[in-house]
């Protein structure tokens, strides 16, 4: 069978798969997901044996020692995945959920219910937790869903998906519910892109060459940030130690993900009261700080910003510094080099920080608090599958409910229209 | 300048005005509207001898007389337009909304807030009231829109969107807010289709070939429904008189449209004592019949309907009618043919009525009433501006709540993460 016909019939089975765990009981969802916790636990051993032929194969090839970090499926891993799982068992059941009821003058009830999207596609990078991660959080929202993670993972992924179509055919569902792509080629990519008869949503997640290939070859919608240009402006008359703290934190806690800061804005009246400290406590956290030129004359171990720093994603200890002389200024500066992902304002101003809030066009926009913020669990919504910075569907971190949508429903007595 | 020239420059000044239309308070959107309503019965005399230079060429062209008479602008019409932009100015702006706030643990107060989309593309028939409908729903909502509606009406769309501009300009903002693309070509389309760049959304209506051509080629998000297969399912049990007067309004009082009912289904156990009667109704309106084998038996008058009857969208005075044996073959079949549009069952059965709400996939589904209230007016959204039958977004009438999304809004303390 060519991978075409493969990933067609893959498509095919989600599809009728998704009509039935569209219509499941949560008891029944839970049971399943419960069920996968304790078999990845309990088959460990054959997990890490299938997840060391991935980990050669990437040696051979050359990854780089994050890439095989990301990788790797350790007993902690093994562990994190199961305690994820049992986190989404504990998350409310989206599906049914009635978003609003209203009765009309002619005496119609008029309600908006939660449902299903239906089969979701996932691409993603080599990480085998990822696999569970999205598994079972399309699973609890009633969606079937098709997983294609980095090459580097198929046998990770694969034992994985076995587990998982287990735990499904123990509980009487179709294993078409959660289904790993199961060859390396690059092919498999487009064909999935192609069934938009039977795939509702593509979630891409990775690099943005990657992501960028999938919103071009794509006949289905997709939900996606293609980079994460995040800003903390730091305004006049800030708390200068909330300043630094948050900036501190923005950037150096996790560098590498879409939420961490590669901007920093700061007003020019406290600029030269509020930079040296930073730079020295970035110093020493071996960040690379670039500056404009008024950064440079206050901090000297600033390096020259050329004009590539400002829309950068650096995803590493490296930090574009700009005084700006004014809020409008810094709005102006995110408006044009920011991506719509993550922006944050430190400041006392009760009417800048209402400002920010209502001007600053970004997924989520932050006062006093630091960009890493911008992830689902933290926010509230229990998980998250991604973050899009597309506006359409959802904006911003997306969880259970964000693999749903509403469908009206009309009770009547007979009503007709006149 | 080429065609492709002009519409990029419409689609940069959009998104150039979308950014102040944005920030706008109510009442200042308000008084555009109500300014625009005030120029249409003003300028009535002015927009019926331009609607005279439409119909004209629309005459030689030799369209329907269903086709002229929406492209006709009399001053029944104008008064229409006047009086929807004033029901649209009554509703409520959901910009600003707040669909939800919460505390996190750590002191972090999280929220959802509604903002406008940004630039939307309307693509339409020859008729120019939607010109007005459109822009006033998208202007309440923040969002910029360019109007492209079919390109016999293109006389009387200029000047409604002249008398737009004008309203815009006096009350100091950017004309780029509501545009009617200039020319008659069909390559306008396609340069509109192509600027992802400035465009977030796409809204076409009309034929399912264009809603096709526009899917295909749109490299922006597209929310749409193709056709409306729309059905009645009369359960066994049902009340029959109800079920009549359901089925009759669904088919007769305005049978053209996309919530119109196109294939009657009828449970057995009432066939003979529902069917007669109600085809006696049909014919005495001129409906023509066409059933399956049984319906033919017990209607004499019914054609044989042939396997393009069930998928098809008449469109017209004409009904598909089949017998089933169960609720389930009702349900299959609805799965099989419908478009996900509207369906709607008669029931005296709680568990059957519960059942039909649950398992059809629609983006409206009805107990005892008419598959013609799929509609946003008479849902409660006070207007629309099309159904969508994509789940992505939006699934079922767009109101102006369907025109915005939500971004967070993030209120902290200097909480970072750790």
């Amino acid at each position: 069978m060519s991978i075409e016909e493969t990933i067609r019939e893959m498509a095919m089975a989600a599809k009728g798969a998704a009509k039935v765990v569209a219509g499941l009981k949560t008891n029944k969802k839970n049971e399943v997901l419960e069920r996968v916790a304790q078999e990845l636990v309990d088959g460990a051993d054959t997990i890490k044996q299938e997840n060391e032929k991935d980990l050669a194969y990437a040696r051979e090839k050359g990854l780089s020692d994050a890439m095989i970090d990301r990788l790797t499926v350790s007993d902690a891993v093994i562990d994190s995945m199961a305690n994820g799982l049992r986190d989404v068992i504990a998350l409310p059941d989206p599906v049914g959920g009635v978003t609003g009821m209203w009765l009309r003058p002619n005496g119609l009830q008029v309600g908006r219910v939660r449902i299903p999207l239906g089969v979701i596609g996932m691409i993603y990078e080599a990480r085998p937790n990822a696999t569970i991660d999205a598994a079972g959080l399309c699973l609890k929202a009633g969606n079937a869903v098709i997983l294609r993670g980095g090459s580097e993972a198929l046998y990770s992924n694969t034992i994985l998906a076995r587990i998982i179509q287990r735990a499904l055919r123990e509980a009487g569902l179709p294993e078409g519910a959660a289904q790993v792509v199961p060859v390396r080629d690059r092919s498999a990519v487009n064909a999935l892109l192609a069934q938009e008869d039977s795939v509702d949503l593509i979630i891409p997640r990775g690099g943005e060459g990657l992501i960028r290939f999938v919103v071009e070859n794509s006949k289905i919608p997709v939900l996606k940030h293609y980079k994460g240009v995040c800003h903390v402006y730091v305004d006049e008359g800030a708390d200068l130690d909330m300043a630094e703290n948050i900036s501190y934190n923005a950037k150096v806690q996790r560098p590498g993900v879409c939420n961490a800061m590669e901007t920093l804005l700061v007003h020019e009246a406290v600029a030269e009261s509020f930079l040296p400290q930073m730079a020295g406590r970035f110093t020493e956290a071996a960040v690379e700080l670039r500056g404009c030129p008024k950064t440079c004359r206050i901090v000297p171990e600033a390096k020259q910003a050329a004009d590539e720093d400002w829309p950068a994603e650096y995803l590493d200890l490296v930090l574009a510094v700009k005084v700006v002389s004014s809020m409008d200024e810094a709005i102006e500066h995110i408006a044009r080099y920011g991506s719509a992902h993550t922006e944050a304002i430190v400041t006392s101003d009760y009417g800048r920080a209402r400002r920010f809030l209502r001007e600053v066009d970004a997924s989520v926009v932050l006062v006093n608090a630091s960009t890493r913020f911008n992830d689902g669990g933290e926010l509230g919504l229990g998980a998250e599958i991604g973050i899009s910075t597309s506006k359409l569907h959802a904006y911003g971190p997306m969880g259970l409910e964000e693999l749903t949508t509403t469908k009206f429903v009309v009770f009547g007595d007979g009503q007709v229209r006149t």
